[in-house]
């Protein structure tokens, strides 16, 4: 029989669901307080997601965005780590029910984050390719090559075409993103590698419903957006939804029709509600509602953090905060630091987000950043944006590799990891069971 | 319908089954001849097998040993490469029979390797886990991760144990490899990671028909290594060989049991041979008989070379030249010479291999090469090992990448890659049905 075997002690036990930005830097500044912190996770590793477009355009090794939890917080002696995927709460009993056995608590912290929203389209779920995990990006960078190798043996034109459309709906950071990667893909590696497919053959859509790209950024910053994109060969199509897709042909809102094998779906994303959370604090977009100190609604020992939780209390979010890195982080930051005031009987400070800016990259020295009131584009934004993530990401060696890839990447205009990792020997078959 | 596409010229066409050492060596030294190069391989990428237990042991990462085979053959214009599986040949039309259609051709060879032998023992196949493909590799990383933080859910030491216990069989250099890398993670990650696992909880075995590991170095080098494994922990049992395994308990010839869950099989391979070659020249252990020209036998236009060709000419080899990477690239080289003096009209020459030596390494500064008469171990083998491996691996980028994460660990003593990748979204079936 398994159990957690979390060691008892006589301190208030912290238990944290989920190892990404809330959650790591919650339990970061959770350090040298007298509790116990446990850590979940259902994977072992804290994924930096900002760099996850990089991975399914081969341009980065999976294992250069992720780092392993326990390396993480290696040093930090009161925190517990277990890989465990949580089944619901008892939030009477102060239990929470996780595959690998129960586990009380004294504070628990939701920060699970979110997953890819399809927006109730069970079509476009079925067919289209999200991008949140690990895995899926693999996925996407064997899929994408295997295209490629596939066209080749196609004599329809209309058959290569199909199979060499890529379209990515959402004109956010991510959309933007994708498509600058792959018409990168277009422009630089399929000549070398594929010179026999002529190269209008193969096209880069970005779909988006609202009039513009990157439409959280100021209008300047979206027209700069869409004229580097454009000139890179993506195809931009603003002011249209994607009505239907059975993994052959896209329906536009416009009526229009692509055929592709490869939509990827970057439109938006929704929380990861738990089990046991009443129905009725969680939105239709996933998020639980918390007040300003992150409490789950209802609760006083519950909270939640990040992309998972939907805080409404300052005016210029009136739907709560985007759902992105920074936000989970400082509430991760302010909830640790809340915890601490309330273990002193001192009264919590409600949360204020400081909007420290926001950038995407479209290609080689092509960005746009915004911060400070500064609006920055081209060679200069690309360099800060690079800088940036360079110290974001956790761990020297990610750190090194990671800049090495994009060094040599610079220098030889090559992507290094195009490589197809796919299954067949028979004798995986009890490891592909036990580590699915 | 799917096709070859493979462009007609007037030239003869060379078609080489399998990118590995033997098939790209041949099909690189065919580049200045007017004929037309075929490569075939299952895989879009060549594989630097010697380092593979280093991806399993959470050392690399599984895309700085692997190389895009259009990358390698980007500037040889007389090259097509096709990612197909062969099903099948008819020699009398001179036709090979693959996954994506009929290819016709002038000379046909076949460098498929070899797989990992069971010796006919099927509880063994079932249960144990070889190490020939980049996708065992990755998994077993995955598994032994798991394994350790499964150790943790377990109440009784036996249990406990069983995780981790690891069994290594088979005393050849992947066999000692793969044992040091496993007692280096005993010796320098676990007690960093699982501080709260006794040590002496997790065993690695190290188990050998033979008298002694390493047997096909001198007895010296051998006992060096055992001393070596030893000094690291490794519980090294030769003369000992394994009667059953069912997934739980190993049986060895002794009669004595061990209790694990991860029996890595690395005591043998063998060829992986083709539909359609006759029966009688396939050997039992799955290789093909060659002359020495490396044609097949009773064939004049159908030739192998590397792990899959038997060639029994030499008198120091009676038995055919030993499965290693030297003998297949220069078997490549050598059949490349010899394809251009039939063109010629002249007489082939036969092969005759070069012994360039052997190597080992165990871990951190141990390491037993034997070359050119002279023996070496310790210190100054481990950088010959490493200069030697990082030479051979191909492409700048893997190069620096290797070196990076050699020179982190070697100050450091960490492993970057202990990440389990795992599957679990829903909408990843599927790519994964499709790269399957």
């Amino acid at each position: 029989m398994i159990q957690p075997n979390i060691p008892e002690t006589k301190q208030p036990r912290i238990v944290i669901v989920g190892g990404g930005f809330g959650g790591v830097n919650l339990a970061k500044h959770l350090k040298d307080l007298p509790v116990q912190v446990v850590l979940l996770d259902r994977n072992n590793y804290h994924l930096f997601q900002p760099l996850l477009y990089q991975v399914s355009t081969a341009g980065l090794e999976p294992d250069s965005i992720a780092f392993p939890l326990r390396a993480i917080f290696r040093k930090q002696k009161n925190l517990e780590f277990r890989m465990a995927e949580v089944t619901g709460i008892r939030p009477e009993e102060n239990i929470l029910e996780t595959g690998i056995g129960e586990i009380h608590y004294d504070h628990l912290i939701f920060a699970t984050g979110s997953n890819t929203n399809f927006f109730g389209n069970k079509g476009i779920e079925a067919n289209a390719i999200g991008m949140k995990s690990l895995i899926e990006a693999v996925q996407i960078r064997n899929y994408v090559v295997k295209q490629f190798e596939e066209s080749l043996l196609m004599s329809n034109p209309d058959d290569v075409r199909a199979k060499l459309n890529f379209v990515m709906v959402g004109g956010g950071p991510t959309g933007v993103e994708l498509a600058g990667a792959f018409a990168e893909l277009r422009k630089y590696i399929m000549p070398k590698d594929y010179p026999s497919i002529p190269q209008d053959m193969m096209n880069v859509y970005l779909i988006e419903a609202s009039p513009r790209v990157l439409n959280s950024f100021s209008e300047e910053t979206s027209r700069k957006t869409l004229a580097a994109l454009q000139d890179l060969g993506v195809r931009v199509m603003t002011g249209t939804g994607v009505k239907e897709y059975d993994g052959k042909v896209i329906t536009l809102s416009t009526g229009e029709q692509i055929a592709t094998q490869s939509l990827l779906w970057a439109a938006g994303v929704r929380g990861i509600p738990v089990k046991g959370i009443p129905q009725d604090i969680i939105l239709p977009n996933g998020r639980i509602l918390v007040n300003e100190f992150n409490q789950v609604k209802g609760f006083t020992n519950v909270y939640a953090i990040g992309d998972i939780a939907q805080m409404t209390n300052d005016p210029k979010f009136p739907k709560g905060y985007p759902m992105v890195a920074q936000v989970a982080i400082q509430q991760g930051v302010n909830l640790a630091a809340n915890l601490k005031l309330q273990m002193k009987n001192k009264p919590m400070k409600g949360f204020t987000y400081k909007d420290l800016g926001s950038m995407a990259t479209i290609g080689r020295n092509r960005a746009v950043a915004e911060f400070a009131g500064m609006k920055l584009s081209g060679y200069f934004a690309w360099i800060v944006w690079m800088i940036v993530h360079l110290m974001s990401l956790m761990g020297f060696r990610n750190k090194l590799v990671v800049f090495i890839n994009w060094f040599y990447r610079y220098f030889t205009f090559e992507r290094g990891t195009r490589i197809i990792i796919k299954r067949g020997a028979a004798n995986i078959v009890k490891l592909k069971q036990s580590v699915q």
